[in-house]
Formats: structure tokens, C-alpha cells, sequence
């Protein structure tokens, strides 16, 4: 009997009205390269976390403290967590 | 008339194999934390391009190539794309 190792997704993004230099240094480079279309570029990160298969406690809630108190700034970063 | 602005996010993951630092420190730092039940981190990156709304291209297939061209280095990283 063996069970799948849990994984989870967290989502790290500036908030709303945070300013993103690698966003708009990507912008002005795609604007140079003929992608004008492209008006806005904002920049994240994301982390895959693989569980124990053994693991009891609730994953969702663990992963939100893991985000909360050690990926995310929550100064100005927002997360959001996705059970996959 | 106002039309939309088109927003397409554009995920960045190494591929497997590839070794990732950052996982590694952040999982060793997990650990010390106490959040044992973590095995494996694995990071990747996200850029949420907003298009003018007037763009009448395929922004899939334009969004595909700005990651192939610019966001992501085919060698290391494969990338995904996801209109919003």
C-alpha cells in the first residue's frame, strides 16, 4: 500500500499598487523587441511544496503559515495557496 | 464601447533534474522551523502580462513566444501559459 506524496502550490504576488521594477524592465525590453501590444507586466514567484505522504494535519492550513511566515512579505505580498 | 484589457499569466518552472538552490535552502529552513512534513521545495517563477485591449493577434500564441524569447531559458526552464 503506498500513497502519493501531497503537493501544494503557493502563489507569492506584489499587492496592488506595489511598485515592480523587473516588471517594467521586462516591459520596456518587450516594448524594444516589437511587443507593444504588452502594456503591463507584473512579476511573482511560486513554490511547489511536496508533502510526506504521511502527513495528517490539515495541508491547506500548513501551507498557509508556511507562506505567511516565511515565502511572503507580507508587507507588500499577497499568496494564495492551490491543493493539486 | 470600453473593451477589457486581456491578462495572460505566464508560469516559469525548471525542469525536472535541474537542481534548485533556493528549494533546497527553503526546505532546510522549513525544517528548522519545524515544518518536517515537507520534503521538497520546488521554486518557479509567474508574470502576468496585461495587453492592450485592442490587440487582434492570438495573444496565446504571442504570450508563447515572449516566454520562449524573453521570460523563460528554454535550456533549464520549461513555461506555461494561461489566459485569465
Amino acid at each position: 500500500m503506498s500513497q502519493k506524496s501531497k503537493k501544494v502550490v503557493c502563489h507569492i504576488s506584489l499587492k496592488d499598487g506595489v511598485l515592480d521594477p523587473q516588471g517594467v524592465t521586462i516591459r520596456n525590453a518587450l516594448a524594444q523587441l516589437g511587443f507593444d501590444d504588452v502594456v503591463e507586466v507584473r512579476s511573482g514567484k511560486v513554490f511547489e511544496l511536496t508533502f510526506k505522504p504521511e502527513v495528517t494535519n490539515d495541508v491547506r492550513a500548513k501551507s498557509e503559515e508556511i507562506c505567511r511566515r516565511v515565502l511572503a512579505n507580507p508587507v507588500i505580498e499577497t499568496f494564495g495557496v492551490e491543493e493539486s
